[in-house]
């Protein structure tokens, strides 16, 4: 992957360049190698021109024609649906390596210092209704239930933040204080600027291989174990959380046959405090009701129980929405490769990627859950 | 699929709903017995605001939610790549029913009855080098190679028109001489306007089924022989024609095991009168340099040897890039089930669609080829 952060004189395929070899590089392929390609980016579009053809652009920049490419969106999830149709299209049969592609480039946006709204909701957002607005809706009903406070979610960010000190990959690294975290201009109550993911530009890239070619490969390979995706769910008499992450990870869980507390490491949509807590519970990486205690006991820091954002989440590392789930892809394999350095989990040998977008009808649009082992 | 045409009052996910009910209705279905969707769709983003979550939005309308929808895009070819994915994902073994929509709305667009312009190329197109342009050259070049003239180009346009006659969802169905498509507004020399395909407003869907499901569905099925998607192959070196598609039509020849000399019908990219009879000639329809010859004896129109873009292609059709593909589908099945009444092609068993879109780097950025048989 490339750094996250703003990169005014780096174009698509620049930034998509530098994360398709250094995944190839790291494998030891050469891109050329590449089978077949599938890319992700979500408002590439409507910003810079190129709803169609990014893979192309990116894949024609590393000399490489000829292949099958094809473009996917999925709102925030449209790296990890990239990565999922990419261990599809092995399991298929057809091919030995694909190549996920997530890439985005947020910076140039017109409306600079305004909270991005999703497809679909720009009425909403016109009038102030935009994600932010939404979870901190959300975070008062989970704070009402919970009885926790601001300044515990506010944790949340100080925990990550000091993960991302050690991932050079991350946007913001300089530690943060829950008061710095709760002083910060206020978005939306009780949502403070330090509360939410910075935007940002951005790729990533994961090779995904055969069994046949990891046993070629002269590297340490990690076995996709699950991948689940899954369209919004909403039920309206249901009540509170986010039933359709519950229902991708309980999809995961079974197709791996993984228990929850077999998890050594996640990356979860952190794109505010409040969704990481609540997004314990949803992936059952602790008890229903649970998610604050889990984070104000350490259990989700590097060194408790099941370190969670080691690579500083959206909230440190940013969201290009595109690269993103391909980064969290990025930092479970370096993790269970034990190639973490100072941010190592140890002994971590299975590891959760969880990402999620978009509204639709009174529901999230689409959530993925990835398992990984070694 | 549903007629295609300009329907101000319509949205994407009321076209979407009528094109997904017809499939599953058609096969017997519920829609709720759909597994997983991949939408595909190219401009939405950009006129629309809809660049993710096409697919979750029609589903939604048909009450369909908590499944994986996965939306795609690759220009022209967006809806042929839904298609493969939809193949594909069958092919993973994780799924028995796999629904594959395209649905576009271009007739929304501000910059009414001007050539859309492909992504990336917005700069060639402010100064006249749209598609129309483009394809005058080639028609120039190939006039120029062939010794063929403007008029027996036309016979494209008048065949294709004969044949959307007897096709109740064709945009245009009165039939057209060779005079009405010389005569009609110049667009670029030498192609008129009526030698280029009208855009649009449509839907369509196929749904794809394991063989197991195949067998308990109450209804002929069609089989899928072939899956070919390849990006630009552009070779500077290479000279005259479209590599990219040639490569793609021998892939699927050489994965299906089926010569050429046995496709009974096809689905061409037909998006100006030129393509339609070099496609002929790349996708081995007829030896190099016989297109014109195939064209003039009569070869590709209803009742000749191999009777091409028998739904009235592009050219009557209309030509709403995402449902493109997935119609060329619709048409291809529907023959080869022996139900396309005035428009039938005896004893066809073997079909093949193609479809093609975008440029790329002085090639063309996506060529998809599918193969099918009863």
């Amino acid at each position: 992957m490339t750094p996250f952060g703003k990169f005014p004189d780096r174009g698509l395929e620049d930034l998509g360049l530098e994360a398709v070899l250094a995944a190839v590089d790291d494998a030891g392929l050469h891109q050329r190698e590449v089978q077949a390609v599938y890319a992700g980016h979500a408002r590439t579009g409507r910003l810079l021109g190129r709803e169609n053809g990014v893979g192309q652009l990116v894949m024609a920049a590393a000399g490489v024609r000829g292949i099958p490419v094809t473009g996917v969106g999925n709102f925030c999830a449209s790296g990890s649906t990239a990565f999922r149709e990419a261990v599809m299209a092995v399991m298929t049969g057809l091919y030995d390596v694909v190549l996920a592609l997530g890439v985005e480039k947020l910076s140039v946006r017109p409306e600079k210092g305004k909270p991005l709204t999703s497809d679909g909701m720009e009425l909403e957002g016109e009038f102030g209704f935009t994600p932010p607005a939404f979870f901190a809706l959300v975070a008062q009903a989970y704070l009402e239930k919970t009885g926790a406070s601001a300044d515990d979610l506010a944790q949340v960010a100080v925990k990550n933040r000091a993960h991302a000190e050690h991932n050079p990959y991350a946007q913001y690294r300089k530690p943060l204080t829950a008061e710095e975290v709760l002083g910060s201009r206020m978005i939306a109550d009780p949502l403070t600027l330090l509360s939410c993911c910075p935007t940002g530009d951005g790729a990533a890239a994961a090779l995904v291989v055969s069994d046949r070619m990891a046993r070629r490969l002269d590297r340490k390979t990690v076995r996709v174990e699950a991948t689940s995706l899954l369209s919004g769910c909403g039920d309206p008499t249901a009540t509170g959380g986010f039933e359709v992450d519950r229902k991708t990870a309980h999809a995961a869980y079974e197709q791996a046959g993984i228990d929850p507390g077999d998890i050594d490491v996640a990356e979860v949509h952190d794109a505010f405090t409040v969704t990481e807590v609540i997004h314990y519970e949803d992936l059952l990486l602790c008890p229903p009701g649970d998610g604050v205690k889990a984070l104000l006991d350490g259990q989700t820091a590097l060194g408790g129980r099941i370190p969670v954002s080691t690579s500083g989440g959206l909230m440190s590392k940013g969201h290009p929405l595109g690269a993103t789930g391909i980064a969290q892809v990025h930092e479970i394999v370096t993790q269970l490769r034990g190639e973490a350095g100072a941010r190592q989990v140890e002994r971590a040998t299975a590891g959760l990627t969880h990402c999620a977008g978009g509204f639709l009808d009174g529901d999230v649009a689409i959530s993925a859950v990835h398992l990984f082992s070694v």
